[in-house]
């Protein structure tokens, strides 16, 4: 008795996850994180009236979600002013990538990135056999030229840039993203992963037909709204884009209560206001941490910060372990140059009071 | 400007969905079903634990679940009595069977199952280029014998089968899945479809060595348990594929919340318990309803009951929109001769009251 036959493509696949979780590495160390400040969730929570709304749904829970999502992409086409044909509502950001990667990349078919840029999207373009091409950042920032220069020359299916950019936090401002849509060679989609947009600076966000073939935008209830775990985003698109979904996604796939959560949290737009205050408060507060220790934090339109550890990967990389055995949950870049920083969330004073004792102990250990 | 460019298989796919939920009804209809008996969901609710559970969580929903679902896998384990690495946890068992054909199915890949059986299965299927083979029910039960014949002759991936069996109900014994087992041909994987096993009699579910490479078993919380809304099933299979789920999987897709809801519910067995007794009631009651009308209830091992109308598919099809167009939902089989029923979930004696009084009207609606 053998096991089944896998595809020639999965048997090729590596056994690799994009992230370690944080109850995985509590299990390993053997006790818990003081501080949670790896995952950039939002420790400030969700709108008091989404937790309420999801208490009160719990009992229905024995009822499938909609599988077509109708009331929360009504809110969010009144919200946007575009309609709800525009609107793809999923299992979170990465489950949208994980449907767009399949409906478009087949075995051999090229997909254009940034080097160290989000690893869960290169993920499900390798998972379908996809050939990734990646060009550097540009200092902290994606960098739209260098990625249409080489769109044009692989012509792929896909074009990857977040923004604001999530390791380093930096961002684009509106026009530099329209530029870059205009430069989308034909037969190339865009994926604008605006997964931070609503925590940064007014002008971040391009205004985009919403019926342009050349872009789909990613949006996140794990964010701004603080709903990580509740597993919700949605995807701006022409209507062709958005049905072509329906050809394959998971229908009855969205968890009812996560539903009802991120309607109410959309209602609650005040709540969200709350948030981008607190998120502003704890940036600055990272920076003068930062500061007090000789380090420099990156300016951040997101809810974290790239803190400039001063020296190389290696380094930034020691500073991580010793912070991670000061029961500190904290992640850095992948890649070069990106990695000689280290990744904070923003965070409650708490959250960052155990951050700020953590540190100089963390960074004498890795100088030693 | 066109659009993106998809893969000519989802170019080839067409745009239908396995089932039209009950909410896009109410949408088209204009207004709510007084009684939602169409969906097998549990009417009974989840266990109040699990109901507490979630709402004391719901604050917490900012936290990313756990990607390797550890708290909930310990548990199953134990509950099962076999390791917890022979368990994988997905969202629902839609969302396994999703990973699961993607796993092994390559375009041209043939796959076996029962004309009639579960419908998002064969989605899967054909959203990943598969062939389909589909043997006939014998009576109202899919037939392990023929499958495994058709089996030996296609060489298939994958071989479906659910016991007990939706939309019929019908289950066999344990023996019967355990002689299939042993006959699964070299390099095929027998998916034990398991959803409605909580509420089966004793003799329903087989012993089988967890290691055995030719059968993984899908159960999920969406039934018995009541949480089809929370998106929670699992498998259990051979440890090497319960690792080949990783290669593909979205690691971090599960719902934080429904994670924290399928353990208390687990825990609460008294309250399956109490389901067991729920639903035995509803089914004499069903059969009496059906009874009192002329009609032949199928005999149950599931949340549901199958209603023989005692014609054809084009009558049943008829009482079914009477049904509906007396605000009862209720669904059907899709393929002759079981579409000569319709196919009406256990719930609460409101519920089947309202059916109750809705059906001799809607009887005499389809015999004009």
């Amino acid at each position: 008795m053998t096991g089944p036959r896998y595809t020639p493509l999965v048997a090729s696949l590596p056994s690799t996850v994009p992230f370690v979780g944080p109850e995985t590495q509590e299990r390993s160390r053997g006790r818990p994180f003081a501080a949670r400040l790896g995952a950039n969730e939002s420790i400030f929570g969700p709108s008091p009236k989404a937790i309420e709304a999801m208490q009160a749904a719990a009992a229905e829970v024995w009822k499938y979600g909609d599988a077509q999502n109708h009331d929360l992409r009504q809110a969010l086409a009144a919200h946007h002013g575009i309609g709800p044909g525009n609107i793809i509502v999923g299992e979170g950001i990465d489950g949208l990538l994980g449907y767009l990667t399949r409906l478009v990349v087949a075995e051999g078919d090229t997909v254009v990135t940034s080097n160290g840029a989000y690893p869960t999207f290169n993920y499900h373009v390798a998972g379908f056999g996809g050939v990734l091409h990646k060009v550097p950042y540009r200092g902290d920032h994606e960098d739209p030229e260098a990625l249409i220069a080489k769109a044009v020359e692989v012509q792929p299916k896909l074009i990857y840039i977040s923004n604001p950019d999530n390791p380093m936090g930096s961002h684009h401002p509106a026009e530099t993203i329209l530029k870059m849509i205009a430069a989308v060679p034909e037969g190339s989609l865009l994926i604008l992963d605006e997964a931070y947009i609503d925590l940064a600076p007014e002008g971040t966000a391009p205004e985009i037909a919403p019926d342009d073939p050349r872009v789909i935008r990613m949006r996140t209830f794990s964010k701004g709204y603080g709903m990580a775990g509740a597993r919700v985003g949605y995807a701006i698109a022409a209507p062709a884009l958005i049905t072509a979904f329906d050809k394959i996604r998971n229908h009855f796939g969205m968890c009812r209560t996560s539903q009802i959560g991120a309607l109410a949290a959309l209602r609650d737009q005040p709540w969200l206001e709350e948030v981008k205050a607190r998120v502003a408060h704890a940036r600055a507060r990272l920076a003068e941490i930062a500061a007090a220790n000789d380090l420099t934090a990156l300016p951040s339109a997101t809810n974290f910060v790239a803190i400039d550890c001063g020296a190389d990967g290696d380094f930034a990389r020691r500073v991580l372990a010793e912070l991670t055995a000061r029961d500190i949950f904290v992640r850095m870049p992948f890649v070069a140059p990106q990695d000689r920083c280290i990744r904070v969330s923003c965070g409650p004073d708490a959250d960052l009071d155990a951050f700020a004792a953590a540190l100089p102990e963390a960074l004498e250990a890795a100088r030693r």
